[in-house]
């Protein structure tokens, strides 16, 4: 292979990540990635294993034993979780708003679930008593919801539900995929029973590593399971063998993306969860009032809006795509096309960890400014973007 | 958190990586992984896609289609072949010698599969005529066989195992996990059906990616499938959308792990296939020669020996986790101890990928040199091993 081979597009173009992740990564998280690998079973990595444990468990807010990353994505996540709480005819029922309510439901039925499936419009939320006539005609064992929904930009209250889900003698299990380390995520106030994330949203990581932690009521329905879990590789039982504190081999643990990992959880513990939260909030209304004051509508009702992941709808008129393909073309800059009923008809805009900066928010409202005309939408006062998101920032200094 | 607290141990120890995998990671392919990370969908990702599929081709040797990266390390990789292959009361034959041919029959069974195990003893092959009776009795549809056994360290031929299950009107899968990269794995040519690999072994990657080819019968027999895969995470039919022409979103691909396994990858074809299976050789006969003068024996009868992973007997009386421990303190390398059957009887020592290399080699014979005496061992000539070891080398320079 002649170096002309290689040379074509090995070195990635730097991106402004505000999609609906990954997200930007932190210089010392890819610093972290690099350095030198060890064996999974050395010393220092079993050591590191257990001081990333730890910084999960600060993080989601637990002190469940059974907390650790995945060795795959986001998606392997929500498998581990539902593969190992579902047997076969087990009843479940799962809330379906968008794209990844659909998407466990799909994974649910694979792993042979009784399922019911409780949908609200794309866009909404889901009340108790939405909830309600399906925990008492189904009695489910599980009970599936997606907190942060990536492909709506709703925020799913919890506490409610959790309540009387376990009212009704079942487990809640959430995906938290976009949520975690961008907004609170409770676990053990809010007696979630198993949730997983992705680490390449608000956490700060590249993709790779589904964060998950399983309280005591999910273990306990785990150690009674009459039948094998489908999976081998997530079968949290023997996972437990190697994240516990026998270390016995179950898997080569991805070394470096450990590392990463570790590194990203460091960084959110520095800058305290609290004070990320209120950033995630703060660039979130800087954002939206730019957009707003672009005539740029959310997706959401306001009072379910989530801060890491705004859905706004096209303006009429505008090819989408031919917005998203300049971005990124001309400024670096990516956001989302919509997923599912949404594809063609909203933007995804993430601010999420280390994506989430003023001159980030600031950059895209310019970029828009100066390519919707081109794009045909020119129903907006010039420079009123700039000042409106400013004016969000300037505020939240005084 | 503190500064302090996050300083212990946060700087990895330098390892010399001589166990049964990770291996040394070459520092062209770490600098990859801490390349900027871009969007999944990012036009440059997406040619990365191509090439790296392009590259894993060359490297199976094979035209296969699909042929891509499972974002999950070699143990995904053995689920994803078995899972999409067998359906529930499907009939598969796996052939067990060592660890992973039990991972394997472990997998199968829990998807369903009406599962023979034919066994052999450990550090063994097997012969076509070990297999004929089961593909007469059983009639698979499926046959598993591990290539490498990274337990026992033996080499399984596969040209004429291929054969007669194709007589047999079966599929053979193939766990090519510690070969691939270090030895001929010929797909098209050999008839093998599906195979998959790790990307921490000769591959010379970090661990966390599984690569796997399936071929045009695999394919045929996944569409004809009546029940879904288990896994949604894994579905070769879903994930054919994202790695095919239509690049359809399943899951968010791995992106910088995918950056350093495509310079991984790149490495192997600068080097050569051929010169690349010649250096492993090499090693190994280099290792082995001072190994004998060590009056150290290996597991596996020689025509059966993988030149990448060399299991070898502990000297009768020596604590073989301590000799470990003492590589690993005083010499910063590391050796793998036995697994299953062989544990506490066995070391295995890897000479895969970067870390196949004189310095290693020489640098492990002359560490046993010093450490076996105090650990009670000193059935040798001093510097023999070295002796014996550059021998082979300087023969090989002729």
């Amino acid at each position: 292979m002649s170096a002309n081979e290689r040379a074509p597009g090995w070195n990635p173009p730097i991106r402004i990540l505000m999609g609906p992740g990954p997200s930007d990564i932190h210089p010392r998280v890819l610093a972290a990635l690099a350095r030198p690998t060890v064996g999974h079973l050395d010393p220092f990595y079993l050591q590191l294993m257990d001081d990333l444990q730890q910084k999960l468990r600060q993080i989601f807010r637990t002190e469940n034993r059974m907390t650790f990353a995945v060795s795959g994505t986001g998606s392997a996540g929500m498998e581990a979780a539902v593969v190992n709480l579902i047997e076969p005819a087990d009843r479940m029922v799962v809330c379906v708003k968008g794209v990844f309510g659909q998407r466990m439901a799909d994974v649910a039925r694979r792993a042979g679930a009784d399922l019911l499936c409780v949908e609200r419009p794309w866009g909404s939320v889901f009340q108790p008593e939405d909830l309600l006539p399906a925990l008492e005609r189904h009695r489910p064992k599980v009970v599936g919801i997606v907190m942060a929904e990536t492909s709506t930009g709703a925020s799913q209250p919890l506490v409610e539900i959790a309540k009387l889900v376990h009212d009704h003698q079942a487990l809640l299990l959430v995906d938290a995929v976009t949520s975690l380390g961008g907004m609170p995520v409770e676990v053990d106030r809010w007696g979630l029973d198993v949730v997983y994330s992705g680490s390449q949203k608000c956490l700060g990581c590249p993709p790779g590593l589904a964060p998950i932690t399983f309280g005591p009521a999910a273990m306990e329905l785990i150690q009674r399971r009459k039948s094998p879990v489908a999976s081998w590789y997530l079968d949290v039982r023997l996972l437990s063998s190697y994240w516990g504190s026998e270390r016995a081999y179950h898997h080569t643990a991805p070394i470096n993306m450990t590392y990463a990992l570790h590194e990203a959880l460091a960084l959110i513990l520095e800058e305290g969860l609290d004070a990320r939260f209120a950033r995630h909030l703060r660039h979130h209304r800087a954002l939206k009032a730019g957009l707003a004051a672009l005539g740029i509508d959310y997706a959401v009702e306001p009072s379910y809006q989530l801060p890491m992941l705004n859905a706004v709808r096209v303006p009429a008129g505008v090819d989408e795509g031919a917005v998203r393909r300049a971005l990124l073309e001309r400024f670096g800059i990516e956001i989302g096309g919509g997923l599912g009923e949404f594809r063609g008809k909203v933007w995804r805009i993430g601010v999420m960890g280390y994506s989430a900066r003023e001159a980030n928010v600031l950059g895209l409202l310019a970029a828009l400014e100066q390519l919707l005309p081109e794009f045909g939408y020119s129903k907006f006062d010039k420079g009123a973007s700039i000042a409106a998101a400013n004016q969000v920032y300037v505020e939240a200094l005084k």
